[in-house]
């Protein structure tokens, strides 16, 4: 199994049993944790950020890790998120493989990993596994709960689920419910685990390992984390060298976009659990807010009540497409929010705000400073 | 092997040798197509359709075979294709597996099929192929020659290897080159067959089939074939009755939009050849107009002589997208045609030539008749 957890990590321990959405409890859970900048004395200057499927609490250098995290353009001193005023909490969702509790955790009531003895992970399960951790460190409110990708969904299921838990939201390429084109991708990166021989109903080990199934899941997903046209101008037709070719496959690589999501995947295959993926992915397809307005999305929105929030993302976005971050923040302000939505032209895809700090950290830190 | 002929399917043989553009050559080989109306006296109004990648040549139903074809809207008498007054024929590709050869044909040297001896495929070896056919029928010169998707790059190259063979060309929602999202999705394709251990390098049969990489290619092809947009009216977030799921499996389907690609893929799998879907996958990928324009794909584009030429495609492509059926109207333009460009609002994606025959309809009948 799959569990690698950065230096510096810090632990909550959630409450014991700690029930599910759909049922089924976790014993002895945690969530993995980690923090940048000084909670002031009023304890009103906390910044929660909640991430998308795969990464793990480090979203920046900090005093227990000093790597670069995967947001470190964005958090730290003088930054976007300025750590000189924040206090930043960054978990790793639950589910995940990074040191929060997932299908590759050991159950404490067998001695073994979960497996597909995992409940049913719902988005809703994180929400309140994130709150928990926000609870233990003497935060009644946060100044502002920051979503990426995924973590947007999360971040409106806390807000559903803890209402006065935070003053305002950042929803960045997030959503307020699945829609059918990222289901069929995401149901296809799950089959393609599935249906590798190694997969073996969730009872592989690293040397009977669904490596297949995860090399397609993980290419399938970078197709549709980028764009086309990012890839016209960075990659356009050129070929690979004929050295760098296997001439044992004939229908091997041979251009370099083919190279990229090869590469892209031997970094991911060994490093992410396929059951923790299966499990994270399968949430998101569940979650809508619609559930929290009666069936209708825009109610469900509007039901949650945040001073300010902004949403934000890309034209170029096609798993989390523009339109769903401009119906979060129309939906939050038929609730009672200065809402905010800005569509920025970055090329990069969903992925942009990793990679367009500029872009992003523009929108995100004029925001917080208004705050 | 999977080979698959349509009762009625009418045959050309190819020279033998027939040499490859890449190397190699087939011996004995043969062009499936079917024909539609009657050629006239002057032998000039004559049509050639170019089809995508998987159809066959059951365009429309014909006195050979009354079943309806995969263009039945679009061609027959008083149609947009009208028959009453056009001569029309379409080939199966070469490389395929619905008649034509391919590398599910026996190999005549050996008795058995070809697999991966077959040799490397071009579209331009698909191009030659199908001039072979409209020689063979005794017209000099086609009226137009209509390419659908893959086929748009074969009739492009049909024109490029062969100066002064058709008056005019309409181009649907076809290409100049593969760009690297659709080379990034084929190739994911293609990696899915390789590495599902029935493949064997090529070495299946029906009792040991590739069929697990089967499903995943042709439901990411259908991912790409159609649009988000379509499936948020058409699917939504529909979840499918509890006794239509399978509950022996956790992670199985549940949503409406997951049954439609089951359904797609379970119709496809065993009806098409998955060596033959290699070859012709990577032929796509490889078409390039500017290696006839010394490496400018508008100057490869505008050596291509006709005197008339429609290029229609629609906005929600993202295989083959808009701008590229601009680039061909562009490029033949800049090379002396009457060039149209149609962009039509088609929900449908890159299959709404298929499914839109309303639009698609009206665009390409208007041509024809002005033709």
């Amino acid at each position: 199994m799959t569990e690698t957890i950065p230096p510096g990590t810090r632990f909550a321990a959630l409450p014991s049993p700690f029930a599910f959405k759909r049922g089924g409890e976790l014993h002895g859970a945690r969530m993995a944790y980690e923090t940048w900048g000084d909670l002031n004395a009023a304890r009103d200057n906390a910044l929660l950020i909640l991430t998308g499927l795969s990464p793990n609490a480090h979203a920046a250098s900090n005093a227990g890790n000093p790597d670069p995290g995967w947001w470190e353009g964005m958090l730290g001193p003088g930054k976007a998120i300025d750590t000189n005023r924040w206090f930043v909490i960054c978990v790793n969702s639950l589910g995940s493989c990074k040191g929060s509790t997932g299908a590759a955790s050991v159950n404490p009531a067998t001695g073994e990993p979960y497996r597909l003895d995992f409940p049913d992970l719902s988005i809703e399960d994180g929400a309140r596994a994130a709150h928990v951790v926000v609870r233990s460190l003497g935060i009644e409110r946060l100044a502002c709960v920051i979503g990426n990708s995924m973590g947007g969904m999360t971040a409106l299921a806390y807000l559903l689920l803890h209402p006065g838990s935070a003053r305002a939201h950042i929803n960045v390429s997030g959503s307020a419910q699945a829609l059918p084109f990222s289901i069929a991708i995401r149901s296809l990166q799950r089959e393609a685990i599935r249906l590798d021989p190694n997969w073996n109903h969730g009872r592989y080990d690293d040397a009977h390992y669904p490596e297949n199934g995860m090399r397609i899941a993980r290419k399938l997903g970078v197709v549709t984390y980028r764009s086309a046209m990012e890839w016209d101008g960075r990659f356009g037709r050129v070929k690979l060298d004929s050295e760098m070719r296997g001439d044992e496959d004939p229908f091997g690589q041979e251009f370099e976009v083919e190279r990229y999501l090869e590469g892209h995947a031997q970094r991911f295959v060994r490093s992410f659990d396929p059951n923790c993926y299966l499990y994270l992915g399968r949430s998101m397809d569940w979650f809508d807010v619609a559930e929290y307005g009666g069936g209708d999305v825009m109610k469900g929105l509007a039901s949650i009540k945040v001073e300010r929030s902004l949403s934000i993302g890309v034209h170029t976005d096609i798993l989390f497409p523009l339109q769903q971050q401009e119906q979060v923040a129309d939906g939050l302000r038929a609730g009672g929010a200065e809402a905010e939505f800005v569509p920025l032209p970055s090329p990069q895809g969903h992925d942009a705000f990793l990679v367009d700090i500029e872009r992003f950290g523009a929108a995100i830190g004029a925001f917080l400073q208004r705050l």
